[in-house]
């Protein structure tokens, strides 16, 4: 039987080499050396790379998923708040790998959406799903008069993640913070800001 | 001598291509096979994948800036109206391509900025004029009274250019003008709203 450990081993790598090179340029070679894996390996465990990729991208959500528990879940802070919060841990844990690593659903959204048709439907399940907190969150908000209440809370959401994901992509070539400085700056002064 | 023919059906290739798979996953034996041309004739023509792709991005660049010409430089229109009409033209040309293909400076900022500090520093150097044309028709917005004056007019350029990047990203898995119209639709009832 295949060694669980060996699989996540796998899993752990391919986050690291397809956040790097994509997942067109991501090789099930490479892959394997860098979970220090037999190449063989990698085939015991995986259908293609199409369903590698697809549990990647699952795992990495989990762990967005837990951010998102951590600051949107969060009932000490009021809700407008928690929505600051999260881009602020997202900030710093960005800038950990000093800005040079993006968000994978975000990479996954450009690159291979256009290439697995089993991706992009996991991506928009994804994007679907992402955006239930932040509406959540939203409406609480709106509700508690902390934000205009205009546009419904999940035009909104979905507007804030897919902003903030452009915020990211340009940071990845300024290889700084200041484009989601910028961002959270603006956005929380505007479209995010108290009403008076 | 190299055919000068050649050059451009190759560069038009490489733009189809790298939209489609990106920097890493573009072989040049892919490319030549879509400008029909030998495979010899790409080193012919280029000194490394890398500097093509460096060609690519410029000729990609001096469509976007044909493309802010025809838009912000028209001067029968508001200044506001102007930066409206710029989002307006690039989703016409997105949903020309059933909004599969994106924008490939947001492409090669995902992806090829970390894989070349040539690429990447003329990403950068893209971003850096981008927003000229843009900062300078809010300046002008800003100073009729047409948006507010609050933020400086190249914050909000770069804003607006990221945000939109963002958008761009979301439609590529939504395959659909939702995230586009979602992104106008809120900017310009907030940020770039007119003062009452």
């Amino acid at each position: 039987m295949a060694r669980p450990s060996l699989r996540i081993s796998l899993l752990d790598a391919g986050l690291k080499v397809m956040s790097r090179k994509g997942y067109v340029g991501s090789g099930v070679r490479e892959i394997a050396a860098e979970a220090a894996a037999p190449q063989g390996s990698f085939t015991n465990h995986f259908r293609s790379k199409e369903a590698f990729a697809r549990e990647v991208l699952d795992r990495y959500f989990e762990h967005v998923k837990a951010m998102m528990a951590r600051t949107l879940g969060d009932k000490s802070r009021s809700p407008r708040e928690r929505l600051r919060a999260y881009l602020d841990l997202i900030t710093t844990r960005l800038g950990a790998d000093k800005f040079t690593r993006g968000c994978l659903i975000g990479d996954f959204s450009l690159e291979a959406a256009l290439q697995s048709v089993v991706l992009r439907d996991r991506l928009a399940a994804i994007f679907a799903e992402w955006q239930v907190p932040f509406a959540d969150c939203i409406a609480e908000a709106q509700a508690a008069g902390e934000l205009d209440a205009t546009f419904a809370a999940t035009d909104l959401a979905e507007f804030l993640l897919a902003s903030w994901e452009g915020a990211i992509l340009r940071m990845k070539v300024a290889r700084n913070a200041e484009p989601l400085e910028r961002f959270k700056r603006i956005a929380f002064a505007t479209i995010f800001k108290e009403p008076r």
